[in-house]
């Protein structure tokens, strides 16, 4: 149960639902067993123009495919440069799954199939981590 | 407005909720400008008996600082091997802010500063992706 600093449920929680954009709210707990896949592209031509939008925009036509849970495309974001920070990739895109079968399924869905035939040059370097909930 | 196959929305949507768990809606899209924090933990000891448990509860003890939107502390998950996918790593920090301020704010409270203090002697090395959803 979640129960804010004033000690009342919201309506969203009260519903079993994630509660969201509350300061006062902890953190929502992920579903149990959840799986993360989160890709880096670094683009071929990073001064070309249009490629990495095109490479956005290739991205949020993923979310048509039903498996995805959450999904998110990004560019680094402007926090402090630390030696740790790895901001050297152009795009990002973070998905949530139920299971890692549903993951395997979304990677052969004619969704992402075309994503991969239509964008796929435009990047020299992809890196990704899939990560399962603990 | 989320409509599933069967053309009612659900009352998460009709709410205004994110809908998740069900395979007849489409993903929930983010909070416009949130960014992610993600960390990868690569072991000193990975051998060492404990070790890992050790990093995996001080990072769930991060849950407690109120800027964090979503946490999720993960593992690598037995998806497909190919060589894109960096599966090196031992442990992952996963984690939503509304803006790059609250992100450097939970830098900086006292429960993080704890957690390095405490599990800092555990790693060797750490790579950081933090990405702005566009």
């Amino acid at each position: 149960m979640i129960v804010n600093r004033r000690g009342w449920m919201g309506l969203g929680a009260a519903l079993g639902l994630p509660v969201l954009g509350s300061h006062a709210a902890a953190a929502a707990a992920p579903r149990q067993g959840q799986m993360v896949h989160h890709v880096f592209f670094w683009l071929k031509e990073p001064g070309r123009a249009g490629d990495r939008e095109k490479l956005i925009a290739g991205l949020k036509t993923l979310r048509a495919i039903p498996e995805i849970r959450e999904l998110r495309v990004g560019v680094p974001a402007p926090t402090e440069q630390r030696s740790v920070v790895d901001s050297s990739y152009h795009v990002s895109e973070l998905m949530v799954f139920d299971t890692v079968a549903d993951q395997a399924r979304y990677q052969d869905h004619p969704v992402h199939k075309r994503f991969v035939e239509t964008c796929g040059d435009l990047w020299a370097r992809v890196v990704v981590y899939d990560s399962i909930d603990v």
